[in-house]
C-alpha cells in the first residue's frame, strides 16, 4: 500500500484551516466539544460551559466526560469519538497524557481547530518540548490546527464563544467592543480584561496563545486584521516565536488602519531572562525585538496601563498622525499648572515638546476674546467660560503650530464632570490632529464622559505621556520601510560559502556590497611586495585568528618596505608562537586611515527576530554607555539616518562644539549597503562586523572586517 | 521719632511664632477670620466657611465681608479691624492690592499666622516679586507669620480646620489618617487628596505653600515631625526654596521614623524649565536636587501614583529596612507568572534583584509539604492551599536569603478577595522584612482587605517596583552622612580671597585639602629654571586665561631644558598674540603624569541646594553620555565610593575585561578631601574643577586645576 492509499484508508486529513476558515472555527464555532468538562461547579474545567451559557453562546455545546452522561443538564459523552455529531472546535482540558487521543478523535469528528488548555509541554523544559513537538507533528498530519498547549483559551465576546477557564470571564457583563487582545500569558489575559472592563472598555476577541506549537501571535494578528469586530489589537508578549509571520501581519494591520499596541516583558536584563525561563523561549535581545516591533509599525508601550489606556488614542488617530522628522509638538491647555506639568515633564523624557503658542495665535485668540500667554502650558484661569475653553481648543486643533492638543483637567473634573470636560468633548468634533485629556484628580465620571465621546483620556501622567510618545514614534518608524524592493545580490564568486572568512575575504564581501573598506593587499610573507601607499598597517591574515591584536598579530605605522619586511617577520613569529595550528593566508597590508570618529557596524541573526544591523560607538564606549542603535536588516536610508542620530557618540561629527563635521551621508549609505548582507543569495551570513569603521570628513572606511557564515 | 518709637506707638510686634506655637495657630486655630468670605455659595471664597462647618470645625469662625453683616448665618464684619474678638489665624482671599491692609489688621487682632490665598505676587515675575518682598518685610515687622501668598490653603482633617478654597474638600467624608501632604502646587494638593481618598487613604494635615514668602516646605516638614497625627509626609515639589531649612528637617523626620516621600517635577529638562517659569523659581539642576533629597533621607518617587501608594510601605518599613551595599533581593511568590514578571522586569531597571530560593529553603519547604522550584519567581500552582501559601510567605519572611517578600495575586483576587489575599494578611503578622503585594487584575476589594490589614498593596507593576526600589535606596542613602563632624579649614594663607585663582593657586588650595596634584613649579619666562623631573608639561599661568589650550598656551612632552626654553618662547608669544590684556604670572612647569583613566572632579554652588560635588567621565564623555554622579558637599567616604560606582566610565579601572585596576581607594579619598571646599573658612568657593583628574594604579593626581571664588 502506498502512503497515499494509507491516508485514504485512515480517512484523508482535511487541508489545515487558515484565514477565514480558521477564524470561523476559532471564534465562531457552530459545535464545540468541551473535552474534560467537569460537572463540579467549583472546578475550573466546569467554567467554559457555564461561561458560554452566561454570555449567550448560540452554537451547540458537547461536553465530554469519561464518568458522566450528563453535565449541567447537557448530555455528556465518554469520549470525543462517541460524539453524536461533527464539531468544528474542541477545547481540551484533560491531563497532558490524554491530549494526543483527544486531538486525533477531534480531527476525526471534523474539528478544524483544537484549543489545548492542558499543560505539561514546552513550559516544563526539555522533556516537555519533545512531547510538544510530537503534538505539533500529529496535528500537522491530521490537518487540524492547534491553539496552545497551555492556553487558557479563546473568547469571542460578541458571540459568547467563551472557550476559556479564566475566572475573570465570570463577570456578569462582558462589554462587547472593538478591542482584541492576544496574550502569551494566560493569567495576564484575565488581568487585562478585568482592568479594561473596569474602565468600560469593550472587547472583541481574547486569545491566550499558550506555547504556540502551531497557531502563533503573528497568525492571530493576521486573522484579527480581517476581523470586522476588531479595530485595535493589544499584545501582551513575553517573547517572539514567529517573527516571519508576525512582521508581515503587523504591516497588514498598519495598512488596514488597525493599530497594534504591544506590552513586552524584557526591558531589563532580569525581565528578559525571566521571560525565557518562564516560557521556555529562546534567548533573544530585547533591543532587537524592540527594533523589530517598531520597524513593522507596532506601538510598544512602556507601562502596563498604557496598553489599554492608549487603545482609544491609537484607534482614533494612528491612521492620520504624520511622520515627523523633528520632535512632535503638543499644545497643552489646563486649569491646573501642576497637573499639566506632571505630563509635560514625562513628555520631555520621551522627546515630545510642549510648545508655546506663537504671537499670531495669541493675537488671534485675543481677537476672539480669549487671553492667553506665551508659555508651554497654557493656564486658563478658572474665570474662562466653557465656551472660551472650547473655542481655544478648537482653534488649536486647526492651528499649524502644534501636532496634538492635550487638555489637563483639574479638580472641577471631579465634581462637575459636565462643566470640566464638556468643552473638550465639543471641541473634539473638529477632528484632525490628536486631542487627548489627562485628569489630574480622581474623576471617574469625567473619564466616562470623555470615553463615551471617544476622546482618549488618561488617569496617570505617565500613561498619558507614554501613549502620546508611542503614537508619534510609530508614525515615524513607519517611514523605515525599505526604500524600494531590492533584488537579491549574488554571493561574491570565489569566496567560501561556509565557516569563518579571513579578513581580506570579509572585506571583499563588504566591498561587493559597496561598503568602503581600506585599500589592502594580501602579501606573501616570503616576498611582501604590494602597491598600497605607505604608511600601512600589517596584520596576520587567518580565518583561525579572530583576535589578532592579542597574539601580537598587528603592526601599525609601518612607513616603508624595510619596516614592512621586519614587521612581517615579527608577525609571523608571533602567529607561530601563539597560534601554531592556525592556517595563515598571508600578511594583510592595509593603508593607514585617519578619522574623526570610530564606530562599530555589526550584523547578526537574532534568534527571535532574524537579521539585525547594529551601529554603535567604537571601542568600549558601546558597552559602557550602551551607545548603540539597532534595526532589522535590510535598513532603509531613512532608518540609517535615524540610527546615526540615535548613537550619541556621533554627535561629535554632527556639529558639536565647533568640531569638524563627518560625512554622515556616506555613513548612512554604508549602513544601507552593509544591511544588504541579509539579501545575499548563495550563503547565509550569521555574523559580521566592521570594527572600527572610521568616519572621516570625506567618506567612511572600514579598517577591520569579520564575517562568519551560518552552517 | 526714631524707628523704635514708631513701632512702640503702633503696638509692639509680637515675637513671630515658630514650632508648636506656629503649628497650633496654623492647624488648630481657636478663632479664624475669613477675610473676603463670600455669601454667594457659587464663589470659591464661600467655600472655607462651608467646608469648616461640614467637617466639624470646633473653633470660632469670623467672616469679613465689606458689604454684608451676615454670611451663611454668621455675623460678618466689614474689616478685620472691626472684629469683636482676637483671632489666631486669618485666611485672606481679597484681591492682591488689599492684602497688606488685611495682614496689618490681622496682626493687630492677635493673629500669629496669616494664610494668603490672594495671588498677584512672585508667580507673575519681576513686578509681583517686588510686591511679595514688601509683603514679607511687612510680616516680619509685624511679627506675624505668612503662609503663601498664592496658597490654596491649609487643612487639618482631624480638627476640621479647612482653611482652603480647594473644591476637593467638598467631599462628604474626609477620612482622617496618618498621611500629611505639603504641596507647592495648590491644584495638585486637591488631586492628591482625591486620589488618596479614592483608595481609602486617611489624611492628617494638607498644606499648600504657595509662593513661600515666609513659611516654607522645610519649616512645615519640621512642624509635621512634631505632629502626633502625622506618620508619613508627602511632598509635591516644583523647586526648592529653603534647602538650609529643608535638609535638617528631612534628617529630623528620618530620625523620628517619619518617612518623607517626594514627587518632584524636573526629571526632564523640559519639566525643569517649566517648574522655573511656573513658580518664578531659580534655575537649579534637577540632578543636584535629587542628590540633596537622597542625602537627607527623603524618598523621591518616579511616578505620581507612587507618591501615595508607597506611603503605607514607607510608613511601615522605613525604620527597619537595612542599608545594603549590594543589590536588594526580593523573593517573589505568585499564582500568575506573567503578572509577577511585569513587576520583576521593572525592578530589574531599578537594580532590585528577584532572588530564587536556595536549596536549603526548598528542602525546608518540602519538609513542610510545600513544593517550590528554584526560580526567581515562585509560581505556586492554584492547587496550593491558603494555609500552604501563608506558610510559604511566613517562612520567607523569616529566611535570611531575601530582603523583602513580594506577593503577586492573580485573578482570584478579583472574585475571591478573602481567599486570594487572606494568606498574605495572616503572614504579615510575622513582621520583620518588608512584605508587599501587587494585584494583577482590577481587584478593589482585595486592595481594601490588604490596606485595612496594613499590608502595602499596589495597583500597577511600575508603582510597586518604584516604591520598593525607593525604600531600599533611601535606606542606603542614609549611610551618606558625614563620617564625623569636620572642623572648618582655614583658607590657605597668601592666596587671594576673591575672584578667579590662577592654576598654581587653585592647585595650592587643593593640595592644602590633601588632594594630590601634579608636582609643578611656576617659572619666570626669562629664566625658566626649576626642579620638576622631565618630561614636563609647560603652560601659560594666568588667572585671565581659562582656556589655555585654545590660545596655544600648553605644550606637552617637553623633554629637557632646551625644549623647555623653546616652549616658553612659543607659549608667551601665543599669549601675547591671543590674550594681550591677560596678566601672566609665569610659566607653569608640571610633571607629565601617566594614567589608566581620566575623570573630572567638580564643585559648585547650586542655586537651589548649595555646595555640590560632581564626579564625571573625562573629556566629552560626561556630556555625551551623561556619565556623572553628584552629591552635596561635604561628601562622606561611603558616598564617595557610591559616586565612583555610579560613574560608568570608572568600570575600566574596577576590573573590566582584565584591564589593570586603578587606585579606587585613593580616588574616594580625593573626593572626600575635595568636597571640603564647602568647609573652608575665609573665602567662599563658587566653582572649582580638577579636569582631568588622572586615576593611576597607585593613587590619583590632578593635572589641571580651576577655582573661582564667590564675590
Amino acid at each position: 500500500m502506498t502512503r497515499v492509499d494509507k491516508e485514504i484508508v485512515a480517512g484523508a486529513p482535511a487541508v489545515a484551516a487558515t484565514g477565514k476558515d480558521l477564524a470561523r472555527a476559532l471564534f465562531a464555532p457552530q459545535a464545540v466539544a468541551l473535552v474534560g468538562a467537569s460537572a463540579d461547579e467549583k472546578k475550573n474545567t466546569a467554567r467554559p460551559l457555564r461561561f458560554m451559557r452566561k454570555h449567550g453562546f448560540q452554537g451547540r455545546i458537547l461536553p465530554v466526560n469519561a464518568g458522566r452522561s450528563e453535565v449541567m443538564g447537557l448530555a455528556a459523552y465518554p469520549s470525543v469519538a462517541a460524539l453524536p455529531e461533527p464539531i468544528d472546535h474542541a477545547f481540551v482540558m484533560v491531563p497532558g497524557a490524554h491530549v494526543a487521543e483527544a486531538l486525533a478523535q477531534s480531527a476525526a469528528q471534523g474539528a478544524r481547530v483544537v484549543t489545548i488548555f492542558s499543560d505539561g509541554f514546552a513550559e516544563l523544559g526539555q522533556a516537555g518540548m519533545a512531547a510538544q513537538q510530537a503534538l505539533a507533528e500529529q496535528a500537522r498530519a491530521l490537518g487540524v490546527r492547534v491553539l496552545g498547549p497551555n492556553s487558557i483559551g479563546v473568547v469571542d465576546i460578541h458571540s459568547g464563544a467563551v472557550l476559556s477557564v479564566n475566572a475573570v470571564l465570570e463577570m456578569d457583563a462582558l462589554h462587547a467592543g472593538p478591542v482584541s487582545v492576544v496574550s502569551q500569558s494566560g493569567s495576564m489575559l484575565g488581568a487585562l480584561l478585568s482592568r479594561g472592563a473596569a474602565r468600560g472598555m469593550g472587547f472583541a476577541k481574547l486569545v491566550s496563545v499558550g506555547n504556540e506549537c502551531d497557531i502563533g501571535v503573528g497568525e492571530l494578528v493576521d486573522l484579527l486584521v480581517d476581523d470586522a469586530a476588531t479595530e485595535v489589537i493589544l499584545l501582551f508578549l513575553e517573547t517572539i516565536r514567529d517573527a516571519a509571520v508576525l512582521g508581515p501581519a503587523l504591516r497588514r494591520a498598519r495598512a488596514a488602519g488597525k493599530p497594534v499596541l504591544v506590552y513586552k516583558l524584557g526591558r531589563s536584563a532580569q525581565g528578559e531572562a525571566l521571560a525565557q525561563s518562564h516560557t521556555g523561549a529562546l534567548a533573544g535581545n530585547d533591543a532587537a525585538v524592540d527594533a523589530f516591533l517598531r520597524q513593522h509599525g507596532a506601538m510598544r508601550v512602556e507601562l502596563l496601563e498604557t496598553l489599554f489606556e492608549a487603545a482609544p488614542l491609537a484607534s482614533r488617530y494612528a491612521r492620520t498622525v504624520p511622520a515627523l522628522d523633528r520632535a512632535p509638538r503638543v499644545a497643552v491647555v489646563t486649569t491646573t499648572g501642576g497637573g499639566a506639568a506632571t505630563v509635560v515633564d514625562r513628555l520631555g523624557l520621551s522627546g515630545v515638546e510642549a510648545v508655546a503658542p506663537p504671537d499670531a495665535f495669541i493675537a488671534h485668540m485675543a481677537a476672539r476674546g480669549v487671553k492667553i500667554r506665551q508659555t508651554p502650558i497654557i493656564d486658563l484661569t478658572l474665570a474662562a467660560t466653557g465656551a472660551q475653553y472650547r473655542d481655544l481648543v478648537e482653534q488649536m486643533l486647526q492651528g499649524d503650530w502644534c501636532d496634538a492638543v492635550l487638555c489637563v483637567a483639574g479638580s472641577s473634573a471631579q465634581f462637575h464632570p459636565q462643566l470640566a470636560v464638556r468643552p473638550i468633548v465639543e471641541a473634539s468634533a473638529v477632528g484632525g490632529k490628536p486631542l487627548l485629556a489627562f485628569l489630574s484628580p480622581e474623576a471617574t465620571q469625567s473619564l466616562q464622559v470623555l470615553q463615551d465621546a471617544g476622546v482618549p483620556a488618561f488617569r496617570t501622567p505617565e500613561s498619558c505621556a507614554d501613549a502620546l510618545a508611542c503614537l508619534f514614534r510609530a508614525a515615524r518608524a513607519g517611514q523605515g520601510a525599505p526604500d524600494a524592493p531590492l533584488p537579491p545580490l549574488a554571493w561574491p564568486a570565489g569566496l567560501p560559502t561556509q565557516g569563518d572568512l579571513s579578513e581580506i575575504e570579509a572585506a571583499a564581501v563588504f566591498a561587493a556590497l559597496g561598503v568602503p573598506v581600506a585599500p589592502a593587499a594580501l602579501v606573501d610573507p616570503a616576498s611582501p611586495a604590494h602597491a598600497v601607499p605607505y604608511p600601512v598597517v600589517a596584520k596576520v591574515c587567518s580565518r583561525d585568528i579572530l583576535h589578532k591584536t592579542e597574539i601580537g598579530g598587528v603592526q601599525v605605522g609601518v612607513r616603508d618596505n624595510a619596516e614592512l619586511a621586519a614587521a612581517v617577520q615579527r608577525l609571523m613569529a608571533n602567529a607561530r608562537a601563539h597560534a601554531p595550528a592556525a592556517r595563515v593566508d598571508g600578511i594583510l597590508v592595509q593603508r593607514m586611515e585617519d578619522r574623526l570618529l570610530e564606530l562599530m557596524l555589526g550584523y547578526r541573526l537574532d534568534p527571535l527576530v532574524g537579521p539585525i544591523v547594529v551601529l554603535g560607538a567604537g571601542g568600549i564606549t558601546a558597552e559602557l554607555h550602551r551607545d548603540v542603535s539597532l534595526r532589522p536588516a535590510p535598513v532603509s536610508l531613512a532608518d540609517a539616518r535615524q540610527m546615526i542620530d540615535e548613537v550619541r557618540s556621533t554627535r561629535i561629527v554632527r556639529g558639536f562644539r565647533g568640531l569638524p563635521r563627518g560625512d554622515v551621508d556616506a555613513l548612512a549609505d554604508a549602513i544601507v549597503r552593509f544591511s544588504r548582507l541579509a539579501a545575499l543569495d548563495g550563503a547565509t551570513v550569521a555574523e559580521a562586523e566592521i570594527n572600527p569603521l572610521f568616519v572621516r570628513a570625506d567618506g567612511v572606511v572600514g579598517v577591520d572586517c569579520v564575517l562568519r557564515l551560518a552552517d
